[in-house]
């Protein structure tokens, strides 16, 4: 799964950034970039490695499948269509690259996108950096900031399943290591007028922190509601479905007016607060998730 | 220097990709796309890595900058003008990071880019993927493919530097470490009507070989004619030219007709010939450069 750095070091790195890069450019799951005929180019760039992101066990297949799903799904919460994929490859063995891209080009073809081209490197550790291309009409494009107090936050589908295959619920194997990234929903929430967008993969709590960094409201979720993964004890499962890494599910703000979106599992779980904290419960919830080690 | 993967390898690798990815898509140093306005978007990705790309000493700085002038130089190579820049960093201490970040942003801004956003992961060796974004009318761009017999064989600059650099000519330790992509360059050959260009990072005699696999002639080179890195024996200069790695000169053929192009320092080196073979004052070229190595 995907850590991030302890929490300290990756608030200052990333204040830092913003000196460097347009800080506004930070805050979404892609860059943004005016096409010239009315659309948007979403460009989105995820390094993934073997040690960190990719559960022992996984075949090459699912290696390549992953690490295009994590671009393509924030294409998708952009509510963008998917385009064009790049994959740069540091390999350490070149007899997995067959494996690794034909999972790539799979993923590509089943969510509409092409995989284009790429780099080839050798490294001692394989690693992954894939980049996506997508677009979206200028007017339905979703960004992390737009949420309002009044609106409903939503998920598109159960939480933790990942982390609970990472656990020891082999039955969620599957979503953990060919996770689905959710671009049919992402364009249809868009299309529907949702007003704030990102996809879950550090966990729903520290989600709903990047949300209100970038909002001027707060977040009040009730953990009763949240869809919990199967076969696993209740509390346990509430655990895994708000601190659990790997989840590929979208959370959406949206006026309550718009639901249902048709051909879209919409599962409710709050509802944007103008306190600017998130609440779980009615209590403050934990800030904390899955975070990369430096020097690891 | 970027050292590619041994001949057999390579090609075996560059065969097997060409199952998975539209080979005519694997020529050029960009994935060329359709941009909807009569333009073309062209995408490139580069991995770098400590050991094998970043010669020792550099600044952190310089690693930046070198990360995304790789990517700047591919777009240079299509006649197209960069846009956008997004840089994923494998970052092994995170005190690295605003120098690698500056050195981005620096190289971004001289050659009227910009940096737009990224990745952020924790790695045991500081690895750079560099993904650049760039447009150029449909009707100007320029690829490999396109060469035609009795056309021109020229270069941008001198050949040899970056590697001299490496064997110990230290004049050239700035060649090497702040290299200068040859965008405005790129773009006025693309208007001026060359008929088929590459950047050239792996050596002159590698580059000829990959125009060769994707031209119906062959390329015939005048090795009296190579601009040599200055301060270096001629013979020693010479090698350094065809072999050496980490040059970010453009190679191109061009009917003898449109030279000179205003504002470019044209080379010619040689002529396209009928026979499909690379020569070199008349005798078949030797095919090295430099090599990556596996499981290194």
């Amino acid at each position: 799964m995907k850590r991030r750095c302890v929490e300290v070091d990756e608030r200052a790195l990333h204040k830092m950034i913003g000196t460097i890069i347009d800080p506004e450019r930070l805050e979404d799951d892609c860059a943004v970039i005016p096409c010239g005929d009315g659309r948007l180019l979403v460009a989105s760039t995820d390094m993934l490695h073997e040690t960190t992101d990719f559960p022992a066990g996984m075949t090459d297949w699912q290696i390549g499948w992953m690490a295009t799903a994590v671009t393509l799904s924030d294409i998708a919460s952009m509510g963008a269509r998917p385009g064009q994929v790049l994959l740069a490859v540091g390999l350490d063995r070149p007899e997995r690259l067959r494996g690794i891209m034909e999972g790539a080009r799979d993923c590509c073809a089943r969510f509409g996108a092409e995989l284009v081209g790429g780099d080839l490197d050798a490294h001692g550790e394989l690693t992954i950096v894939s980049t996506g291309l997508g677009t979206v009409e200028a007017a339905q494009i979703v960004r992390r900031r737009g949420a309002r107090p009044g609106d409903i936050i939503a998920v598109t589908g159960p939480l933790g399943e990942a982390q609970a295959a990472l656990v020891g619920y082999d039955r969620h194997w599957k979503e953990l290591l060919e996770p689905q990234p959710r671009v049919r929903e992402g364009m249809a929430l868009a299309r529907a007028g949702v007003s704030a967008m990102m996809d879950i993969s550090d966990g729903l709590a520290l989600s709903l922190y990047d949300l209100l960094g970038v909002n001027d409201c707060g977040f009040s979720v009730d953990t009763a509601r949240l869809p919990l993964p199967a076969g696993v004890p209740e509390d346990e499962g509430r655990e895994l479905a708000l601190y659990g890494g790997g989840d590929f599910e979208l959370l959406f703000c949206a006026p309550p007016g718009i639901l249902p979106v048709a051909g879209v599992d919409v599962h409710v779980i709050g509802e944007v607060i103008r306190e600017r904290v998130v609440l779980a419960d009615g209590e403050p919830l934990e800030r904390r998730g899955y975070l990369h080690e430096w020097g690891g």
